[in-house]
Formats: C-alpha cells, sequence, structure tokens
C-alpha cells in the first residue's frame, strides 16, 4: 500500500489506454462520451436527501498560488455606489471585475490544455493552437456541463491521516481497496474525486511553496484502473491530480500527458473536498449526483469552476 | 395581456414584500433560505431522462457588452506550448487568462450589487462595501451552489413570436396564465427562468446597442407573484430581468431594488434558454433540477456562471 | 493643396524607401539610427526657455477606443488606505492596477507591430512573433528613449481649420510648404509632429465610432519625403498617421507597412498636440527638444507614452 | 558615514519641512513648483554630448515582485497576424495588453499614493479617494512630466561597493560628503537619483523576496537636506527611496509619510541606475537633464514610468 511498483514505460501505458479515434475521428469529448443520458438520470437518484456540497476553493488571495507560474483571482470593485452613477432615482451599484488565469483557482482542464508529439487527443495538431486558443479540445466542448454520479475516494480517511505526504504514489490496488471499504462501486462514466489531504495539509499553514513543491496523487498505474472503469473524469484536492515527482526521472506530469492527451479525460484540479468528505465519512455514503459546469469560454483550454455535490 | 396597469409607487411594494429580519438580523442568503433539503430532493426528481442544457452564453467577444460600461470577456493565451517550457520530457501546455467584469455575461447578481438609501438587504448598511468588496450580501452567500427545482417561463413562446419587444412589461396575470399553460405549478424554492426572446433577438443580428438600449422583462408587479409563491431566484434572458424603460419615469431599476435589496432575491441574467426552451416545448416539460453554482470570489458582488438543467 | 495625386503601386515605394540592410543584418533600430549624439546634443539647446508640453491624452475612458478592437485603459483601486492594512504605526496608502492594450491610448508602435509578405523589419520572419512577443523589433529597441529634435507640422492651422477631414490625405508638397510657412527646416533625425486636428475633432463630441471611422493623414506620397529628410520617427493626433480610407482600394494601411515594415520607422499615435500646437503658433516656434519614453516592454510591440516636447 | 545618529520624532520633522499651502490651498504638485521654466532651460544645457540613459528596469517576469502585494507586468498577445486580420491586403498586425499594477515596475509614485491622520498633501481629506481613484494629488499633477536638471548621488560607489546592505541608513552628512566628492552641488528645482546598488544586487541573483526585504535607502534625517535644498523629486534604484527596516520602531515607512504627505515630494522607486551610473563614474559629470513623464492615468495614484536622463 504506497508502495511504489516498477512502472512501465509511459508511452506503453499511453498506447494502451488511448481513446484515439473510440467516439470518431471529429470527436472532442473524450470520456465524456461515456456519460449517458441514463448514467445522468441514474446519477440523479443519488441525490436523496438534499444535501449540497460545494468544493471550489475561495477565489482570493489566499489561494494556492505564488506569482510564478500563475497568480490567484485578482479582484477589483469597478463600483461601490457611494457616490451618483447617473440613474433616476436611488438606484445605486456595486461591480466588480477580476483578472485571472483560468486554472489558478478549482478548475477543468479542458483537453487542449496538454499536447505532446505535436498532437493533441484525437490526433489534432497541437499546431491548431495559436494566440487565440485551441481550435480543437476547447473548454467549450465540457459544455453542457459534465454533471454524472460522482465518487469521493477518500484515501486520506482510509490511511486515517490527515493528509498524504509529497511523492505519495496512490496505486490501483489502493483505489480498489479504498472502494471495496467505502462499500461502493465504479460504474462508466463516474466522476471520481480523489482525496489526498493536500487541501487539507495546505489551509494548515497557507504555504504556498509548500504546497505547489510536489503532492500525494495517482500513480501513472491508475490510467489502466480509470480505463478499465471507464470513469469520464478525475478531480482531486491536490493541483495536478497525479503524484509529484513523477514516477519517471526524464518525464514530468506523465499522468497528465495520458489521461488528457491520449484518453480525453477533462482533470478537476485545487478542489476542497473537506465538507463532502466529512459528511460521506458520517452517512458512509460516497456517491452523489456531481454537477461540474465549466464558464463556455470560446477557444478555451481551461476554466474556473464550482464543483457541486448533491446527495 | 402586456397592457401596462397602473402601478403603485415602488416603495409600497418594497415595503410589503421585503424579508428583511425574516431569516435572522443576520441573513445574507435572502430567498435562497427557501430551498430547504426538502426542495432540492424533490428538484433531483425532476432528473427523469438525464437531459442536459447549460444556458451560459459564450464567453467571447460575440457578447452583448458594448464596451460603456463593461466589456466582453477577454480571454489570452499565456502559455500554448509551442517552444519548449522547461519541462523535463516531452510535456507541453496550454494556458490562459481572462480579464472580465464578473457580471459581463451569465452571471449571477449577489445581494449585495445593489442598494438604495444606504441600506442592503437585511439592513446592512451598504458603508459596507469598500474597494475591497462586499462584507455582506458578498456573492460566496449563493454557495453551496443555487440547487433546486427550475421552472422555465416561456412568455415568448406563448405569445408565439420569437422574441418580445422591448418595453414589454411582462404582468403577474401573464405569468399565471403562461404557467397554467404550460401545465405546471410554482412551489417554494423554485427558480424560475423567464424567457422573453431577448437573447434570441440578439443573436439574430449581435447589435450590442439594440441588446441594451431596453428590453422585455418583468413588471414591478410580478413582485408580489414572486413573494407569494416564495420563489427563490429569477433569472432570464435579457440583462436586467426586468423591463426597461421602467415603469417609473423617475427611478431606474425598481425590480432590483426591490427584488435584490428588499427581498433578498438573487438574480441571473443574460442567459440562453433557447436549447432548453426547444425542448421544453418539445416534451411538455418545463420543471427540472436547476444547478447554478457561483465561483466564490470572496466579497464579490456578482459571479459568471453556466446554470445547469438536468431533465 | 489636398488634391489627390495619382499614387504608384505601393510596393514599388516600398522597395525604393526600404532600409533593410542599410545598418546592417541584425539591425532592430530601423531609422532611429538616424538620431546620433550629435543630433541630441543639437536637440537639447531647443529648449531655450523651458516651457514643457505632454502630448499624452488623459488615460481614462474618455479615450477613443470602443471596445470593438481594443477598450480604453482600465484602471483600478487595489487599495484606498481607509482601512487597516497592517503597517505598523499609521501609514497608509492607495494603490491601483490597470488593465490596457498597450496601443489604446498615446502609444508607440514597435517595429514588430506590423508586417506582410511573413517578413517584418530587416527581413526577420514574422513567424518569430509567437504568444510571448516579438524576438525581434520589440519596443524595447526604442531604449534609451526616441530623444532629437522634434518639429510640429500643423497642417490644420495651415489651413485655417479646427480639423482636417476624414479622407483627407496630406501630400508631400503640402509638408514642404506648412515647413516653409513655418520657417523652419527638416533636419535628419528629426521626430515629425503632424497636426490634423483629428484630436480636437474628438474632443468636440467625444464621438469614439467618428474616430474610428476613418481620418485625415499622410499620404502614402509622404514616405519618400520622409526618407529623403532621413525623418527618425513620425507622430500624430490621430490614430494610425496615414489618411483612411486608403489611397488603394484593395490594401489597407499602406503607410503603416512601408513606414513600420519596410523603412524601420516606428509611429506615434494619438498624440494630443493642442497645447504644443497653441504654443507654437504664439512663438512662431516649431521646433523643440522630444523625449518619448517607451514602457521597456520586453517583447512588446507597443507601448504606452507621453511624449514630451520641451521648448 | 552610515552610523545611525539618533533621531528625532518623526512628527517633529513633518512639521518642520511641511510644504502644506506654501503653494496655496489648492496646490497639487508640491515641490514640483520648485521646477521654474528658469530651471527647465538650465537643465537642458547640461545635454552636453547627447549620451541618452533609460533607467526604467524590463518590465516582465523577472521583475522583483513577488505576487504577495504586487505582481510584475503580465503582458499577452491579443493578436500575432499569423492569420487573416480580415483587412484588405497583406496588411497583418500585433498587438498586446498589459496587466499591472502601476507601481509594480519602475514607477512615480502620486502625492495621493500615502496618507496619515486622514489627510493627504496640502490637507485634503483621504476620504477624496475612493473606488474611482484620487480627486486630489493624482498622478495627473506630474505633467507635463517631471522635466528638470537631474544629478546622480552615487553613493554605493562612494563606498566602493557593488551594494549597499539591507537597513543601512544613507544620512545628510554623507549626501554632501558624496555630493561634494563627485563635485557638484545641488540647485533648487533638482530631481535626486540615490544610488544605493539595491537594483545591482537583485539583478545579482533575482531573489525577489531578498529585494523586498529591507534595503539599504534615505534616512529620514534626509528629510531637512531634502527641503533645504528644495530638491522636488527623488528616485532610487530600491523599492521604497527610504531605509526599510524604519529608523522608528513604531512607524514604518516614516520618510514616504513626510515626503509624500508633508512636502509633497513625489518619488521615482525601482530604477535602474547601473549605466548612468558608469557613464558618470568614467566622465565624473553627475548632472543631466532629467526627463520622467508620467501616463496621465486620470485619479491615478502612481504610474509606470521610463526616466530618461540625457548628458
Amino acid at each position: 500500500m504506497g508502495e511504489v511498483k516498477p512502472v512501465e514505460p509511459w508511452r506503453e501505458i499511453a498506447a494502451r489506454v488511448s481513446n484515439w479515434g473510440r467516439w470518431g475521428s471529429t470527436d472532442e469529448r473524450g470520456t465524456l462520451n461515456f456519460i449517458t443520458p441514463e448514467v445522468v438520470a441514474h446519477a440523479a437518484t443519488l441525490a436523496r436527501t438534499g444535501k449540497v456540497f460545494a468544493t471550489a476553493i475561495p477565489f482570493d488571495e489566499t489561494g494556492p498560488q505564488d506569482g510564478r507560474i500563475r497568480t490567484n483571482p485578482m479582484r477589483y470593485m469597478r463600483e461601490t455606489g457611494h457616490s451618483d452613477q447617473g440613474y433616476k432615482g436611488v438606484f445605486r451599484y456595486a461591480d466588480d471585475v477580476v483578472f485571472m488565469a483560468l486554472q489558478s483557482a478549482t478548475q477543468w482542464d479542458a483537453l487542449a490544455h496538454v499536447h505532446y508529439d505535436g498532437k493533441l487527443f484525437n490526433g489534432f495538431s497541437s499546431e491548431t493552437i495559436d494566440e487565440k486558443g485551441a481550435q480543437y479540445g476547447a473548454i467549450t466542448n465540457l459544455n453542457p456541463g459534465v454533471v454524472s454520479r460522482g465518487v469521493l475516494i477518500d484515501v486520506a480517511r482510509h490511511h486515517k491521516v490527515d493528509w498524504l505526504e509529497k511523492g505519495y504514489a496512490i496505486s490501483p490496488e489502493e483505489l480498489d481497496e479504498v472502494v471495496a471499504n467505502q462499500k461502493t462501486v465504479i460504474r462508466s462514466g463516474d466522476v471520481i474525486l480523489i482525496r489526498t489531504g493536500w487541501r487539507n495539509r495546505y489551509t494548515h499553514d497557507f504555504d504556498k511553496a509548500a504546497f505547489k513543491s510536489g503532492e500525494p496523487g495517482l500513480s501513472v498505474r491508475c490510467l489502466d484502473w480509470l480505463a478499465k472503469h471507464e470513469v469520464a473524469a478525475v478531480g482531486s484536492d491536490n493541483y495536478a491530480v497525479e503524484v509529484v515527482p513523477p514516477e519517471y526521472s526524464d518525464q514530468d506530469l506523465p499522468f497528465h500527458l495520458i489521461a488528457i492527451r491520449d484518453m480525453g479525460m477533462p482533470l478537476a484540479e485545487i478542489l476542497d473536498l473537506e465538507s463532502l468528505a466529512a459528511d460521506c465519512e458520517e452517512d458512509g455514503i460516497y456517491e452523489f449526483l456531481f454537477v461540474g459546469a465549466p464558464l463556455p469560454f470560446t477557444r478555451g483550454v481551461g476554466s474556473p469552476v464550482n464543483p457541486i455535490a448533491i446527495k
């Protein structure tokens, strides 16, 4: 458990789990294709008692961005309404603006977010990304929103720790163990939320450098598991879903490469799963209706999101 | 129908429908309090066949903002991944940033968005809004997301027009008529979506000036109707929910003042209801599970949103 | 005067006035090379009485941008200092941020701003521009600032009009006439400021659409004149220096193409020359020390600037 | 030399050097009033050989901002011109935008930048600063640009060090010593540039945290010296002109408070004085024509600037 097994070359995994062509040569939705209307209808039945959980972190300067690659969202007031605004009568309004990287807080990665060997998911050329954004695999392909059954896999709780340590690689065997222990099963089209406790670790001291210096996360060996279970999307409370440092000495972010570019699977990052996890622990129910609606930025390669779990 | 009845002074309506103190002196959620877990659980049962509809407009330069007050979201690429980015191996990524007014596209108005006579909803002083944002009634109070039963009231379709005309005031009698015709009822905690066709009019020619020059929308007389039905929130495919020019010669945006500041009701604006409306017309079912999750901008007074309807 | 003479094909002018290779194959400064230390030293002698004129327009929402291509600078307060900011003692500060297109107000065009046939000035490939900016011809090449003799050529005043009309093409013969009338001469290394009155026209009614709908400006026939006089840079009180609509039915902005890309001449646009012009008219002296210091945005293709004239 | 003398209470210094009312009750220019046309005309005579030096740092991510209070300027391409842009003919253009704090790189502090006891310079209420900016003491009051005699006081070179250490307080006696050693004198209206070497220290290792952790700079005791010499403005190669940590245990940034708010003196910060200093050392001439032109952001409290020295 947590023991690092030898990993095979990542390109072999990539070849095996690739979904290129699976839904046609023009497909830009990848594993979201697993979410059929039947999957959605079933997922809605999991909203039994009407408890609702939001999993976005606060969009403010307490976020984990340290400014080296991205900054936290920067919001400013355009109007407060403290002086006359030119309206007839007593109407006054406040209004604000934001400058932010689309992936600076809780976020969806679009399929066009990552590429290698000159190709995006489904073989689209990475040259189709230019200063205007992505022609293929843009965030708008996540519309009409990622609505499906969600399953929380609380790995940190399983190990009875507040958080897993940086560099801890979660194995597929461990996922099976946690899922079994949680008395749930994984179904085709599920959105899997992995709780590593890394967000919990961050809010312990708000050390931005520590948050970004590495993280516990999924092993590349989990990619076969995700493929086998026909998982539609994965989210986590860390910043990259996968374990960092990576399991290869010569390849950064291999899980990203394979999940997004070969499998066509959107990733949700920097989630706050604490309230949801506390409730799941309490009632023993780890499944729910998941709604993660991206903002449809035309040609965007990511989007902030506030994923909602309804139990 | 559409005939303008004499309207009483707006302050009389405001006094009658005010919810100040109704949920305690510290309440910042207003009419969202109508959404109980039971309401949510029932709403989820409306997601019967798994059809999902997103109602955000495209977040790009085709939006209706003309730059005089707000601009459309401006997104730029920070990275395309066409040259080395310093990662080990073949990892390349694309990334983008946005500058936008939080209310420039499909959006939630927070309760702190509007004030008059120096007061926000529930009597909080408008002085509590400063350059850092709102201390009370901020958008974060819409968390954990507005999840409830949604009802589309398709007024334009009822009148068999592509869109209602600018200045057309939708009356409460008309709402009753449309609802009855749609064979639905309004329940406590509902989120009401009013289709005026104004978005449809806009995409007809993308005339930004025309979109903002006035609009069809709810009469202030509908506020009693909303109060009576204990509606939790209202959205519309126009920019202000309410009819413009207003029904008073000396008061702009009276519906905003009363709905947001006196009733404590969040408004959703600039929705695209076309796909949802087409489906409702086809299957005759105008109710659904509504999920409208704001981005939790700390102290923000609005948020972009992609409201989701699940049938 | 103002009569439109037949213009030869623009590519013939381009070939004739090209400075590619003139200052070596790696040159990125173009006509700024005309500004030698001797030119600067002489220019400084023109600052005789110590009158100083700033020629930037106000950087605010009254600017001419209508939001279709660019918006006016959008500035927001980050701090006002009205509440405790965490400093010891009584220190309080105000601070602001801006979002702006670098060419939205008074500005320098870098040589990398314009290209055609896949080439920038001096033959650099336009492919060297990517999402990070320009590798060659960036705005930083205007450092250590454009400091030289400045000459105002007040064409509007010469014609005794408040402003020249849209589409009015200023001819080289006319430039000679105005210069002679102003009793000045043009010297190698000069920065020429052309007053068309178009800014004056704009502040008359602040009609953004009118400002951008076309403009009086230099004829492409002036390019030979600029080359002959070894002018270092040209600025104007319109938005593109050159006449719009252009003198060719099949080529937009031909003056830009030739001046920037073939000659290597930076252009300054959207100047406010009113105060300077009034003073020149009064004392009859149209020459001065000109200082136009760009902000050195690494790889930037333009920069806001507040050009200073010292008499 | 560098020895810390006991400092009197800062409010006593403030009272003594205050310029409130000196140029009338409506004055918003403060010590810039020392710059008369005669001062400018004389300053221009210092531009003898035509050498020009720009003192702005590169406006890019190599700047010293670490994102905690401000970020370095963030520039993005809006257009590259690699695909059709809708113009007739072969015209293609590149264009960029920036998001930045106005004081994130080389900058002017406006008089409205700092306040205490509810007052700005000349007694204006700090309440006149709101979310729209400053009504009094805004950056536009630095127009038509700060043009005057500049004098470099190279304290680091005087001590034959690459840079002074953090916390080193430059004394007025030391200023006299350096000035005498440089064989120059200070005149009314001068702009003084203090070289501490702190920029040099920064570019040695680009350690943002080290740059902001404290700095060598002027002692509050220099304020009398600046007043006596009728200095118009002071700039430095550090981030706050003054020594940090401050000379008082209970008051941060006392020099800022007195210089800006009591004397009405604009400060220029984060200059790169290395090239200028090298030249001054070489030719032994430490005076020049100084031109520091702010961008006239209406109601702004600061401005990026590229100050120019002409010798």
